[in-house]
């Protein structure tokens, strides 16, 4: 069976070449005589997959030595608690800049915590956008502020970090993670789950600086607190090993790529490609405002509405599927992950150029 | 390259039909035009993948309709919070047996959240053997009691279920899970981290009685909240998506091979094998008492230490490996969960009696 353009916001696309080392790899993994699935976390072999990547995840991202670098288990909705739980330490406030329902649902479990503020919001235009921030945005004793660098649902990007001075800037990068160079040394703290641009569900990355780590009170559970996995390398309890296999295999892939740089200038591309092709089309158009869309997540309707199931419909025969947008806004969406290659938005806009023009002419 | 005879505690070996099948469903999964690891979680692929991990799960362990089965992260060692932190909802105390290490992180863990008391303990002779329970081995108004089914590291297993009365009974089954028939209905809660004998690490598979879901406090992380999976079938985040596949694969295995019924016949038969060995050897001698030996975990030394490191290098080399016992302990451990076929066993007993009659004969 024919592989099709896989569009959807996660768990996404993988690079082919990964796929077929995983099937290679099984069911014995190189001299070993058993498969990745079946080793010890605490055997040689897993530390050394561990081990590499860790050290690729730190290369490709450039993570200064004075952060941990954390696998964590629940996704970055585990973080939506431990973000608070560990890093309301002084005055127990934290800032919410709220771009998106992930971004909602974070501020709302900080609540839990202590006092959540939200302290800008671009809920007034469906998340269209990214508010405008500057230190006056943010309460001078935060104890973090946290933003979304990508928004999933709504597609949007921080085209620039906000300034927070001292204040721990804490972000969640799940949609955004390797995909453009970022300076990790601007960040308190900064999470991904994986199943986006890195791999397999049930994983999570964590970067954080080390004078964060060990604030969580005592009567935090012991897996939600930092110092527990930055104690014990991540293996205090039995972590996800084929996920952190399969984002070792990953790193690979994209340091072969030429790392964050050389992926970013792909990402550019392909997302200059879709996004030309929706300015200049009378069907097809983009529901974020330009300076703010995203590189991995498009989002676009029709404007005639009625053509969106059978768009939707007719894509999905073609091969381009999981395009429908998020079930809270509707319309289309396409993830444009690292693992998509140039020519699957090639000819996806080939697509909906033929679909447009069949619809014009009747 | 072959197999060897994987003798982990976990994650440890997988029947290699399942990992074949794995092996097929890449790079392409069926007709789906992609992976496992790429499929979103709420697409319908997915979810009859769920859905049948499910159903199998409770047709194999004959799970009563009374009870939720949920898909959890963050293995045993987050159940040693969620636990606590649901089920103290009356008098706030619980009551742990505690037959070993893990049995001892569960009930400190539980001390955040309440009065966790150990009422029985095994420490005293090293976890060889399991206390003797009763109705006063147990507070009257607990509100539950904690069990650990199957102890890994020094091999014992509760011969028995211990009467707890209305007190809900709460068992940590991780190593022995589906290796023997149980009553579920005599639980309150049950749960296994998957990586011994259902699959991967970094999938925890609960049941709870629907009676016992929704007493979290309002200040618990959504993710430690069971209700939060009862109330979106194990989806309110993304899963561990891959794992729940694996799992998948596993039960269909298992139930070809007549089901819990079916490899407690022959999980019987490999522990006997075993067993009957040490107790006729004159090198090897097993750890645990008789009446209280683990079908799933075998522990036992050499009576002459000496040899110890010798058999282990000896016994790897010979396609034998994993046999070194926990570092709490040392000596020799042979995990014999359900994916170990019978001729491992026989085969291991074979090369430790050459190497006891070669060192007998010095």
């Amino acid at each position: 069976m024919d592989r099709v353009y896989n569009f959807a916001a996660g768990p996404a696309v993988l690079p082919l070449e990964v796929l077929l080392r995983i099937q290679k790899d099984f069911p014995v993994y190189q001299n070993t005589g058993m498969s990745v699935l079946e080793m010890s976390h605490r055997s040689a072999m897993f530390e050394e997959i561990a081990a590499q990547a860790e050290a690729l995840f730190r290369e490709l991202l450039n993570i200064p030595d004075n952060y941990c670098v954390l696998f964590v288990q629940g996704g970055a909705t585990m973080q939506f608690s431990m973000v608070p739980l560990n890093l309301m330490r002084r005055s127990k406030k934290a800032n919410y800049v709220v771009t998106g329902e992930f971004a909602q649902k974070a501020a709302q479990e900080a609540q839990k915590f202590g006092s959540a503020t939200v302290t800008a919001s671009s809920a007034d235009r469906q998340y269209a956008y990214i508010p405008n921030l500057s230190m006056s945005s943010f309460d001078h004793d935060a104890d973090y502020v946290h933003i979304t660098l990508n928004n999933t649902i709504y597609g949007t990007r921080f085209p620039s970090l906000p300034d927070t001075g001292e204040i721990p800037l804490v972000a969640d990068m799940s949609s955004c993670i390797l995909s453009e160079v970022v300076d990790v040394s601007r960040f308190g703290l900064i999470y991904a789950g994986a199943q986006k641009n890195i791999g397999p569900s049930g994983l999570c990355l964590v970067a954080i600086r080390k004078d964060l780590v060990g604030f969580a009170p005592a009567s935090a559970p012991v897996l939600l607190d930092y110092r527990t996995y930055a104690d014990h390398a991540s293996l205090y309890n039995t972590p996800p090993t084929f996920a952190i296999y399969v984002a070792k295999l990953l790193f690979e892939w994209l340091k072969s790529k030429g790392g964050v740089e050389g992926i970013e200038t792909v990402n550019r591309e392909k997302a200059a490609i879709l996004y030309d092709f929706l300015d200049e089309s009378s069907l097809f158009q983009g529901t974020a405002d330009r300076e703010f869309r995203s590189f991995m997540n498009a989002t676009f309707v029709l404007l005639n509405e009625n053509l969106t199931a059978a768009f939707l419909s007719e894509a999905s025969a073609a091969g381009f599927v999981n395009l429908k947008g998020h079930r809270a806004v509707g319309g289309i969406r396409a993830s444009l992950y690292n693992a998509m290659p140039v020519e699957g938005i090639v000819s996806l806009v080939d697509f909906m150029k033929r679909f447009e023009a069949a619809h014009k002419s009747r």
